[in-house]
């Protein structure tokens, strides 16, 4: 696997650093973003360190799709989403502030708010920790 | 093939009404968004109809987003942009209106003002088909 050292999404990969996972294959992990635009919006990632949509290999944004798609199921059974953006920020320009390929899943709802780029801020943790619990696996 | 008579993504399918093609494969096509966001805005759709992310055969989403990221590639290349964002709507809440699956590529410039959701408007038609041939296999 290519990891990077620096990289904090391979630190999550690895486990170093916590996060709210939910979703886990042999290719990618998924888990909360902790500055949500709504509630539910998870990150998909490839295990492998990958820049961006320029560098990722094929088959690698294909399993981060699908896995994507699965998260976005869930938040639509689960939380009772009434709508879904998958979002990929390729590039400084284009928002990107990780810079290991991420695929925004946002759940959206009735009347939300939600404009991109949302202004980041954290959310209340506890109640992300639930959320991931009812999008977990 | 899977088609909605209804549809306005099948019509251009089907070569039944215009459209900027610039990329067409087995299982997808990829042409100029009429009111783009951004310089280089395209879509990407498999040709079965299938109305959104919760529908979309994990196979076809793959294959439309490795589409999706040759489009890309193609607008950094050949269009000088400075970053990318896909962005797929699924549900009217998430700002979905055409109901066939579709991928948007956005070129992003620096200092472009995109925000999301844009509001739709018509390009100029041949600044559009200029900007087609470009990104044109």
């Amino acid at each position: 696997m290519t990891t990077d050292s620096e990289c904090i999404f391979c630190k999550i990969v690895a486990g170093d650093i916590p996060a709210e996972k939910i979703h886990e294959d042999e290719r990618t992990v998924a888990f909360m973003d902790v500055n949500p635009g709504t509630r539910g919006h998870a990150l998909v990632i490839p295990k492998n360190h990958t820049k961006d949509l320029l560098e990722i290999a094929p088959d690698e944004l294909a399993a981060v799709t699908q896995a994507g798609q699965a998260v976005a199921r869930r938040a639509v059974e689960r939380l009772g989403a009434d709508g879904i953006n998958l979002l990929n920020c390729c590039g400084s320009e284009a928002w990107q502030t990780v810079f290991h390929f991420h695929l925004h899943v946002v759940p959206r709802y009735v009347d939300d708010p939600l404009q991109l780029p949302w202004i980041p801020a954290p959310g209340e943790p506890d109640e992300i920790a639930e959320t991931a619990a009812l999008l977990r696996e």
